[in-house]
């Protein structure tokens, strides 16, 4: 049996890095994760093993706590008020999601209006608003955009780093048309078009492919229906207690992704199953 | 004027990382890189300011010295000699890489043959290869793979971070006929298609390209080259002292993307002298 793991599969970098720095960063004293670090339940139990737990209010917790901040990062002010209370921070904001923090206080320092792209609502938007030294506007949509008539001198657009690219491009047209000086600088991530085009190649050169994460995944939901879309041997499996070897004995080679919230153990105990079982 | 970034566009993740680890690790001591941790001679002496200096032979290094382990890593053997000698390691293998050297110790050790797919002399893969505990084979194209004959049982492919996805394409192919238990795990690293594909993408809107970086980078040449062929108005400078914002003025909206080599805040000067002489 040949086993083809997708390129770009699992944990985007952010989210991992997040999970290896609360990890190394655990002791015998309870670390905690402000909010939740990653959206998958047996991860998280995992990682309750190393005392790293979620909390949810920063009055709940004790003076000199250990906290980590996930990779969607927090507002400057979040910062303020753990060293109010004396935390030790372990920053795991994502290095591209640091990247719009920094860019964001750097122009807004410099007499730059800032416009993020994306939705008010999201942690990371949230968390980004939050540096700003001056007036920063969020637009989900073209519309907003064409309803606002604020003049202004200089202009920063950035984009939330979970965007379609489509959202971006309509809204940078209408800024363009509105404003005269304006810096333009995409800060989509793509980990999520990576692996999706990535599971995609896959379904196209294996016999049969295995997507891998949670039922509830909507990204995982996606890769497989865009698999199957291609490979009709496409299954979705949750762990590997769910799968039954015989069944993939009749493919030459098994292509396997998996979704952005999936534990790279989680991959790796189905990938050992499938090669030894195979033997049998 | 209107300018436009192009998404991934300068220094990839991993050397951006290097080199902030180096500077936050810096002191009046001075600290070593391990060989040199960028090819950009601006920013090399810009870390100079900070007692930061590339050593190439550990002999050469004193004892309890401190040193900086650049994106590319090294092998096992280099992280003993260094303890050897007392010396703080600072660690910054971009974490692409360490992945692989993770899972070449991983699998090596559970009786995997490792194959690896890039240039033999290259150092990111002579560094690779040194974190295998069994067999590993590297195989720079095609014909190398069809020549090769040894009998097997499991074997694990991966592949250097910077090689072309044709190749990794025709490798596979071979290696899937010739082997029956093999695990396939494609590390190539999107850095380099991501800024070709970003860079061309922003060409096509924009009423002029901005190529900047050094003139002997063969990859910022090879931006000027897929941007060129897209806009006609495109411009290759190496920093702000090239360019004469006059030129400029007859353009709305501006497109700028940086080569792998090219430190931030070369692009961030160019773009404050646009914005402020096209004002003038």
């Amino acid at each position: 049996m040949k086993i083809k793991i997708a390129n770009h599969s699992g944990f985007c970098y952010g989210v991992r890095r997040a999970i290896d720095l609360a990890i190394k960063n655990s002791s015998e004293q309870k670390t905690y994760s402000y909010g939740d670090i990653i959206h998958n339940e047996d991860e998280i139990n995992r990682l309750k093993s190393y005392n790293i737990e979620p909390v949810y209010d920063i009055a709940n917790m004790e003076q000199n706590a250990k906290v980590v901040i996930r990779s969607h990062g927090e507002p400057r002010k979040t910062y303020e008020k753990l060293k109010e209370q004396n935390a030790t921070i372990v920053d795991a904001t994502c290095p591209y999601v640091k990247r719009i923090h920094s860019l964001i206080e750097e122009y807004s320092s410099n007499g730059f209006t800032i416009f993020l792209i994306g939705n008010k609502d999201h942690p990371e938007v949230t968390a980004s608003i939050g540096w700003s030294r001056s007036d920063i506007f969020v637009f989900g949509d073209p519309d907003e955009l064409l309803s606002f008539d604020k003049e202004l001198d200089n202009v920063l657009v950035l984009s939330q780093t979970t965007i379609k690219e489509s959202l971006w491009d309509s809204c940078a047209e209408i800024i363009g048309k509105k404003y005269k000086n304006v810096v333009f600088i995409n800060t989509i991530c793509s980990a999520t078009s990576l692996r999706q085009n990535s599971t995609r190649a896959l379904a196209a050169e294996v016999d049969a492919m295995l997507i891998i994460g949670g039922k509830k995944s909507s990204n995982t939901k996606k890769l497989y229906e865009i698999s199957y879309s291609i490979n009709k041997n496409t299954f979705f499996y949750e762990n590997k207690d769910e799968i039954i070897v015989q069944k993939f004995k009749i493919y030459d080679i098994i292509g396997i992704s998996a979704g952005a919230s999936t534990p790279k153990w989680v991959v790796d105990e189905l990938v050992e199953k499938l090669l030894n079982e195979s033997e049998e």
